[in-house]
C-alpha cells in the first residue's frame, strides 16, 4: 500500500437510488415526476442556439435567480441556486454548521443528512420520530449546532404544522434552520413566509419533484439575504459557474408555466389519494402523505420479498434496509395508468401467497 | 448580530471573471473558444426530447465516461466526471490532500488554487516561478502533502516539459500530484500516458476550452482505478446526480467529433503564433504560449490603463491586480479578425500615446 492511501478521505460509500433503463418498466423508485416538464421548457429547448455553449453561463444565474424571485415573492438577493437541491444542502452545511456542537436531525429522514455531516466532520444526533413517524419538536430545543429537517418528511410522507415549524426555528435563534421542501408542493405549506420574520430560517426547494425536472439538476434555497450572501459566497469560493446555460434557461421556463406547474401538482396528488385508498383496502397501512410518494406496509406482508417481486414483473419502487422502517416500501405516485398496474399487481400477489 | 454570525464559515471572496454581454463586444477575457461546439453537438442539441428530463440523470454519466475512455485509451473506471474542472478539482482537494502537511503549488497560477485550500482549511505554499516564469521541479521535492499545478501553466501559457513533470511525480510517491491540463489542446504533451507509472498521478482537463463548451460545465479527471473511486466515493456522499441529461449528450457527442476538435485547436494555435508576431512586432513581451491566450506586457505601456482604454470599446481583457505580474494582460485567442480588430487598437493606442 502506498503511503498516499492514509491521506484519502474514506466516506462511506453511498448508493444512490437505482436509475434502471428498461423497456416496459414502471419506475416508481425515485420520486420523479411522472409528467414530462413544461411544454414552454420544450419549446425553449428546441430553439437553443449550441453556438452559445462556448461561452461561460451568467455564475450569477440572474435568469433563474429573477424567475425564482418573482413567483415566491422576495428579492433576488435572496435567492441561491444550485446543482439540484443535493448541492445546495451540502453548500448550506458547509457555510453554517461550523460551530462544533451536534446538528438535530430526525433518526428516520433524508439519507444524505448524516452523510453530508460526516463528509464535513459536522457532529450530529439524529432525534426519534414518534410512534405515528412524527417530528417531536420539544426534542429539538436543546442546545445545538443547527438544525435540519424536511417538510413533508421524507421518506414518511408526513408533514409538520406550521405552527411547530415556527417555534422549532423560534427556539434556535443561535443556529441556522434548514427546511428541506422537497416535496412541498404536493400539498403541505411552505415555510417561505417565516422568513421575513425569522433570520435563522432557510428553505430548499428542489425541480426534480414538482416540476419535473430531475434530468436537469436545479435546486435552490430562499432566506435572509445575508444568509443568501455567505452561500454565494462559498459557492463563488468553489466553483463559480455551476448552473450550466441549458438547465438555467430551461429552470426560468418552468417556473414561468405556473398553470401547468398547478395542473399537474394536482393531478399527482388526486392519483395518490386514490391510490392510498385502494391500498388501504387491501389492507395496507401507511401515514398520511403530503409528498409524491406512500410509505406503505401490510401486517401480513414482507416488504423485501414484495419488492423482489414487483422487480421481477419490472415495476421498480424503494427499500431501505434500517431500523423502524425495514418493513416499509416507498412508492412513488406515477400516472393513474402506471398505478393501476401496480395495484393490479398487489392484488395478484396477495391472491397468489393466500393474504387477505 | 445574531449568535448565528459566529458559526458561518467567511470565505475570502472570490470574484469571477467578467461576463459582460455587450453587443459587439470582443471577448478575450476568460479563455473561451471563439469557435461553436461541433456540429454534432448543435445536431444532438435539436434532436433532445424534453420528457426525458422528468428522470434523474444515470449518477455513473457513463455515456460521457465510456466516450472519454475511448479516446484517452483508458478503462471507464479510469475516469472521473464532474460539473466543469472546477469542481473536478474541488473534490480531489477534498478527497487527496488531507496529511495536514501543506500542499504545493506555483506562486503564480490558477487563483483557485489557494482558495480551495483555504476553504477546506488545508495549509499550503506557493513557490515562486523563476524569472522567465517556469517551474523550478526541485522546489517540488520537499516535504508536502499533495502537488498541484497547471500545464500548460495559467496565467503564463508556459508549459512544463513531461520530463520535468515526471520528475516531480517520481519524488513525491507518498502523495497524490495533480497535473490541471485545462490548456493542454494547445500545443502541449498531456501528461496522461504517466498514470500507467505512477499510481500517485491524477490528470485534470476541461471542456471549457478547446471542446468550445464553457456553457455545458464538464470537466474531467483520469488517473489509476483506485484513485477515480476515492473520488467517485466522495462525490456520491455529496451529490449523486451532478452532470445533467443534457450536458452528459452534448459532452459525449463533442468527445467522438476527433476531426472538428483537431480543426479548431490548429485554428487557434494558429491564430496565436500570428498574433504573438504582430504583438513582438510592435514592442510587446510575453512568455512562450502553448495554451489559447497570450499574457503579455510593454516595457513602455501601463497594463491598467491598457486595459480601461480596451474595455471603453468593448473589448475585454484580463488583468490580475497581483505581485509580479500587476502589468500584464491575458489576452484570450479569438477569431482571426477577433485579434485583426484587437491589434488595429493597440496600433491606434500606441499612437495617441506616443509610444513607438
Amino acid at each position: 500500500m502506498s503511503n498516499w492511501e492514509s491521506n484519502i478521505r474514506k466516506v462511506i460509500p453511498y448508493t444512490p437510488g437505482e436509475q434502471p433503463d428498461a423497456k416496459d418498466m414502471i419506475k416508481l423508485n425515485t420520486n420523479e415526476n411522472p409528467y414530462p416538464p413544461s411544454p414552454k421548457v420544450t419549446a425553449l429547448l428546441k430553439s437553443l442556439d449550441s453556438d452559445e455553449l462556448r461561452l461561460y453561463p451568467d455564475p450569477k444565474v440572474q435568469v433563474l435567480v429573477d424567475a425564482l424571485a418573482k413567483r415566491y415573492e422576495v428579492k433576488p438577493s435572496q435567492v441561491f441556486v444550485g446543482v439540484g437541491s443535493d448541492d445546495v444542502l451540502a453548500m448550506c452545511y458547509l457555510t453554517f454548521f461550523n460551530s462544533g456542537k451536534p446538528i438535530l436531525f430526525p433518526d428516520i429522514t433524508y439519507s444524505f443528512y448524516d452523510v453530508w455531516a460526516n463528509l464535513y466532520n459536522i457532529p450530529f444526533k439524529d432525534l426519534p420520530l414518534d410512534e405515528n413517524l412524527c417530528i417531536v419538536k420539544e426534542d429539538y430545543y436543546q442546545d445545538n449546532g443547527g438544525v435540519i429537517f424536511p417538510n413533508p418528511n421524507a421518506p414518511t410522507g408526513v408533514e409538520t404544522s406550521l405552527a411547530d415549524i415556527e417555534d422549532i426555528v423560534a427556539h434556535n435563534p443561535d443556529v441556522i434552520c434548514i427546511v428541506d421542501e422537497a416535496y412541498i408542493d404536493f400539498g403541505c405549506e411552505s415555510a417561505i413566509p417565516l422568513i421575513e420574520k425569522y433570520d435563522n430560517l432557510i428553505v430548499v426547494q428542489t425541480f426534480s419533484k414538482s416540476r419535473s425536472m430531475a434530468g436537469s439538476r436545479i435546486g435552490f434555497a430562499i432566506g435572509n439575504e445575508r444568509l443568501i450572501k455567505y452561500l454565494n459566497d462559498v459557492k463563488y469560493s468553489f466553483n463559480s459557474y455551476t448552473i450550466d446555460r441549458v438547465s438555467m434557461k430551461l429552470g426560468a421556463a418552468a417556473v414561468e408555466d405556473e398553470a401547468y406547474f398547478q395542473e399537474t401538482n394536482k393531478k399527482i396528488i388526486a392519483t395518490r389519494e386514490r391510490t392510498k385508498e385502494r391500498l388501504e383496502a387491501l389492507g395496507f397501512e401507511m401515514p398520511d402523505s403530503k409528498s409524491n410518494f406512500l410509505f406503505i406496509s401490510h401486517p401480513k406482508i414482507n416488504a423485501k420479498k414484495l419488492l423482489a417481486a414487483l422487480r421481477e414483473r419490472n415495476i421498480y419502487v424503494r427499500y431501505f434496509d434500517k431500523p423502524r422502517i425495514d418493513n416499509m416500501l416507498r412508492v412513488t405516485i406515477g400516472t393513474d395508468e402506471q398505478m393501476d398496474c401496480f395495484l393490479a399487481f398487489i392484488k395478484e400477489y396477495m391472491e397468489k401467497e393466500n393474504i387477505c
